[in-house]
């Protein structure tokens, strides 16, 4: 190792230690904090900013000294991670950042009243706010061709509007057709009675400690707490945590939200151990981080195949379950329905939740589009894509959370997640053999050299053309709707 | 505020983030993390230290020219607080601080090693060691009379070897006869068969939320979890936590911790708001926290008025107690028997341990007593006071970790402890009418104006001369001890 890049890692020390008590933190945050701390809590994690800003202004330094020709892959990782962590303090004015901090935390307030009351002329004016200093901050941080690349890059490293229009431009028409195909086909029902039915808290916990046991979490590095909204938090690579929380009916939605939490843990806890303590023990990208909980939630954990070593399990903490065949238990965790809300949408119909809200922020940064035209560009792509309309702005327009903090690029990782989910898919020929077998340390063995263990060493493209030979492709997301929910593979 | 005040107290805001989260951080370890991150974590907390070491030496500059004439009372408590913070670092050479640090490392393993085959030549080197270098720390850090002196201080500040035998001098032949008359008077059983009576654990824990409600802690502020050892620790003035244990018999031991644990908690969540983020946020010193312990644990929690409080929640999650009176309890609560473990010792026992423990350490530091006679010493004491021998170095000179762990000049705050509760049992004289009411609000009133509220702002001589018109004053004690166990006040 360069001394050089030496110096930098022991500077880099103190921004590890600082990372791992914020995270702890904020696990606690959410789960066990008395809640009158709330501000003090506040008060120590501004401190902590203020002080990794001056560790960080103080690496910047020395990276201008680096010589990057002479750098293991690994270091020119740790290189690039720094300095893609540093470009927001140096680049953008301080003035700036403090307004975008100041407008968005207004904006989250205005946005929870505008959505109560399903107006959005009340939450626009911030919008407009936003938007505004969302171009310049993409100005600040420079673009080759679209101001909305620099956005998209702070979520999704070199992710362009080129990449976005080409992935859904291919995936939307082939996605529609398939949609049309499962309607009518009538196999997957819209909806499930069991969506409906209550469960006892300390048996689904039961049922959620068996998932944890089945997919191996490893117990000494890993735990389970409840939280209002479920996470997963990386500590180190040898404390990571996720959360769940118990709403007492529709069983499948505790189940799946551990599966979901489970993958971006097991992400973080086959990141190599040599790491630890660097830049890049974290995942490649925000997307590539998504497609691992996705790939366990909905390609593991929907399919019939896992279904089969659960449902014994399911049966013996829900009683209310001795009616249902697995495949009952199988087109309850699969429905396919259009549907106005993105968190409840099914995996056909999901990504065209995400292509509206792509489209709108791609308008708004690139073609100067105004805000006041948000609303009916969204109901009109809603009723283009899934044949609905919003009744009204909190069901439309105003129901994420994401603009209001100031989040513009960020949905897109979603459906960059189902995608390489899917070139996952296509990758594992033999997955359901494994799934069937209950062999999910093999599973964590192939994506571990695939994809885990690299951290962040490379961005999501290298990464990708690493595992893959080819970035985002959404065939093997098309190759595993079309098996599933038109072939029915698996079935019968 | 001064100028410089205000800038000391700038740059003390790092260390109290550092500090907050160190105290998040040490919480979890005892609660729930992972057990594989344990090194990790030790990584986190020695860069943590390192970086405070920094700041301090940063405001040991600062301090050095401040004009303490022209301070508020609690601005020179915070200078003060600092300076004492300050001085093991400028005082003691850093090498010594290494030396010790390794010694004590290695000499608690080996301890552990030597009690479990009860043979104290295997540690004698290493308390050879320990004292050899807690003498040098001693003249490193400074005394007017005598080097045990500059080691009490570290614990209780201002606490010297003249207050020690000053106050042993006066309690221990006063309760030597008090324990005489316990013994013939047979009130007080030396066991109870409720000792070995196996409880529900989850039933016990709705016994000891029923504690926490009674003693109104706010839980907005304050949470109980579970740990191997009980402990209180403060993360800030709005998030207090204890902890207890479940050992699944012996009810009353989980039981009094908690209340134990409750008095430190309440002492912390007393001081004065307006202290958080500066260095006196604190208590005044350890024996006059474990004086807030003891008083709720000792003069509240075993009294019959509290018993009368607890007696039909008790009954109704631990059925075994159906046959037994509150005055069974009440006995069961108050064993008196001279016994050879510290930890197992009743109130009116407790202090000859303390005392054999304070002669050892003054004359292994002030009269250079060889090691090897501590044995000897240790027994011929146990003799005197107690009128028992151990019969192996396991249940006598060995039984405690603090030696190995280099805390020497420590266990005298233990008797500290008591000897304020037993000042501010005098101070109180309508206490138990208070308590027969469940109105300890009121009793936190008065300890909060006598004690709490200051936190650090005085050293402990200061605060109680204050609030009593003295210093450690044993008289208290032997008022309660003489009411409760010889007048039996309270009782039929």
């Amino acid at each position: 190792m360069f001394d050089n890049v030496k110096e930098i890692l022991e500077e880099y020390k103190k921004l590890w230690a600082y990372g791992y008590a914020e995270a702890l933190m904020a696990w606690d945050t959410e789960t066990y904090m008395p809640e009158a701390d709330a501000s003090t809590r506040g008060e120590v994690f501004s401190v902590f900013n203020e002080l990794e800003k001056q560790v960080y202004l103080k690496i910047s330094e020395k990276l201008d000294k680096i010589d990057e020709e002479k750098l293991s892959d690994e270091e020119k990782g740790m290189v690039r991670v720094l300095r893609r962590s540093i470009k927001y303090y140096t680049k953008v004015p301080i003035e700036v950042i403090k307004e975008f901090t100041k407008t968005t935390n207004e904006s989250v307030v205005i946005w929870r009243n505008a959505k109560a009351k399903s107006d959005f002329n009340l939450f626009s004016p911030y919008l407009e706010k936003i938007v505004d200093l969302s171009r310049k901050i993409a100005d600040y941080l420079g673009y080759e061709k679209q101001p909305y690349d620099a956005l998209l890059d702070l979520y999704e490293e070199g992710f362009t509007t080129e990449d976005g229009d080409r992935i859904f431009n291919t995936l939307l028409p082939k996605v529609s057709d398939i949609l049309k195909k499962v309607q009518e086909a009538q196999y997957f029902p819209s909806s499930h009675e069991l969506e409906s039915v209550q469960y006892e808290t300390e048996r689904m916990k039961k049922v959620n400690e068996f998932m944890i046991k089945l997919l191996n979490m490893p117990t000494d590095k890993f735990r389970l707490d409840v939280s209002a909204h479920p996470f997963t938090i990386r500590i180190s690579g040898s404390d990571v945590r996720i959360t769940t929380r118990y709403e007492g009916k529709d069983f499948k939605e505790t189940m799946f939200s551990v599966i979901h939490e489970s993958g971006h843990a097991i992400y973080e806890l086959l990141i190599d151990p040599r790491f630890e303590g660097t830049p890049i023990a974290t995942g490649a990208s925000t997307g590539i981080h998504e497609s691992q909980s996705r790939f366990w939630e909905n390609i593991i954990g929907r399919s019939i195949q896992f279904i089969k070593l659960v449902y014994p399990t399911l049966k013996e903490n829900l009683p209310f379950l001795s009616k249902y065949s697995e495949e009952d238990i199988y087109k309850y965790f699969n429905t396919v329905k259009p549907s106005l809300i993105r968190v409840d949408a099914d995996e056909v119909t999901y990504n065209f939740h995400i292509a509206i809200r792509y489209e709108i922020e791609k308008r708004l940064i690139n073609e100067k589009m105004k805000v006041k035209e948000v609303p009916s560009l969204w109901n009109d792509m809603m009723e283009k894509y899934l044949g609905i309309t919003p009744k009204n702005d909190a069901e439309g327009v105003l129901q994420d959370i994401h603009w209001s903090q100031g989040s513009i690029g960020y949905f897109p990782t979603y459906t960059l997640g189902n995608i390489v989910a899917g070139m996952l898919y296509l990758k594992i020929p033999n997955l359901y053999d494994l799934v069937s077998q209950g062999k999910f340390d093999e599973i964590k063995e192939i994506l571990k050299e695939l994809i885990c263990k690299y951290g962040a060493t490379y961005p999501p493209k290298t990464l990708l053309r690493r595992a893959f030979g080819k970035e985002y492709d959404p065939e093997g997301l098309l190759s595993y709707l079309r098996d599933k929910y038109i072939s029915l593979k698996g079935i019968g």
